[in-house]
């Protein structure tokens, strides 16, 4: 893992990062402390890990929680140049877009294979930055709804050290079903009540195949760009709760 | 409104009242100020105003908010004896469940009588409070599931003094539905994924139905007799940010 640059502001250091092919953004609490909680944050599709939302998101995880907070550029997304197949997708959703079709196939499609290669290389990442001097392994959490819970369920599946979950808004399809059912981790689902592109059964089927003993619904009207602030807070009580259980308790 | 007996014990005084027929029990905070926010919580079918869940949550609210906290029992409830018109039902009810036959049906038509019958107490209830010398107007909430629901989503159509309300885990049949469409307040709204009475659809059904811009959805595995703690104390935050704006945002 390479640094970029580092900055820092209102106690919060910012620091650029590559592994590979791979380019992040890691924020972590000026003070310092081994072991401390790590939230890893997804970004939907179209966007990356600058994206206005989640850097608010992420700053409020450091600042309130003192969590450290990664997030990376899904491959074909902001820093990352686009394949050739990347293209086509990217191109057959538009024209479906445009011609006012539905989009529910070429997501799907699109966002499995963005997801195959994506899950190795959060896995990657999580390994180069635990092996940051003095960072530690503290407990590790995932956070981030459409082409990121796409991302997120297979690999929350695959990778133990992710102890707690906030996913929501994404298509329902066969392979994303089958790891949602391997997903036995807390869990925390932002569904869309009123979205044009995702449809509400989607989201209350992948709700149903969690395995989890704890998984907790959370349903607002409008769609997956307008989720209140208030689920923000809240998904910071869930993480903190599983993460730092001990503060969560004071 | 006439108060039978008055305790205190950990901050918090408690009275019972009797209001007519109407029985039922107010907890206070025991420092003095007006216009503090009361909520008033109703009880599930077949319980009462101090069932053991609803006293837990009641005195949390009491404690953790400052809040006064009013509970009656429903009609053929706690202290108030059963009609015929209602002992019939209730035989209904266990013969069909002892068939292992749906109760829909009986519980929909039940519930809709003991709702049609316990708005005009929660309202006269809530005159009543009002008048207690330094009592005085503050905001109101309601919040109960089940036959609680039931009362409660006719009772917020019809009580403009009522301006947040939590409801769940509720049949949904034609004059419910056709009350939730005319509540506007915000809504938290308790969904019991696993419920072997309620059924799922009927809880998202409900949901859907409120006119509400602000209405949110928590989803939890279980039925409606384990919805887990974490969420009583989500209510709370809720009421707070609702009831007591300027303090939820310290």
């Amino acid at each position: 893992m390479h640094f970029i640059d580092e900055t820092t502001s209102n106690g919060v250091i910012e620091r650029s990062f590559q592994l590979g092919d791979v380019t992040g953004v890691l924020w972590s609490p000026q003070t310092d402390a081994d072991n401390r909680p790590l939230v890893l944050m997804g970004h939907g599709g179209g966007l990356h890990k600058r994206f206005p939302g989640l850097v608010a998101r992420g700053l409020h995880y450091v600042t309130e929680c003192d969590f450290h907070v990664a997030a990376i550029d899904a491959p074909g997304h902001g820093d990352r140049p686009r394949n050739a197949e990347d293209k086509n997708w990217v191109a057959e959703l538009r024209g479906a877009r445009e011609a006012g079709k539905p989009i529910d196939t070429v997501v799907a499609t699109y966002n499995a294979s963005l997801a195959e290669r994506a899950v190795p290389e959060w896995r990657a990442t999580l390994d180069a930055l635990q092996a940051i001097p003095g960072f530690g392994t503290g407990p590790v959490g995932y956070t981030g709804m459409t082409l990121a819970t796409t991302i997120g369920i297979p690999l929350a599946a695959a990778e133990p050290r992710i102890t707690a979950a906030i996913f929501g808004g994404a298509m329902a399809f066969d392979a994303l079903l089958e790891s949602a059912r391997r997903v036995t981790i807390p869990i925390q689902f932002l569904l869309p009540w009123d979205d044009a592109e995702i449809s509400r059964e989607a989201g209350l089927q992948l709700y149903d195949a969690f395995a989890s003993a704890e998984k907790t619904l959370h349903a607002n009207p409008g769609d997956h760009r307008h989720v209140p602030w208030f689920e923000t807070e809240d998904s910071l009580r869930f993480l903190r709760r599983h993460l730092r259980p001990a503060v969560a308790a004071e």
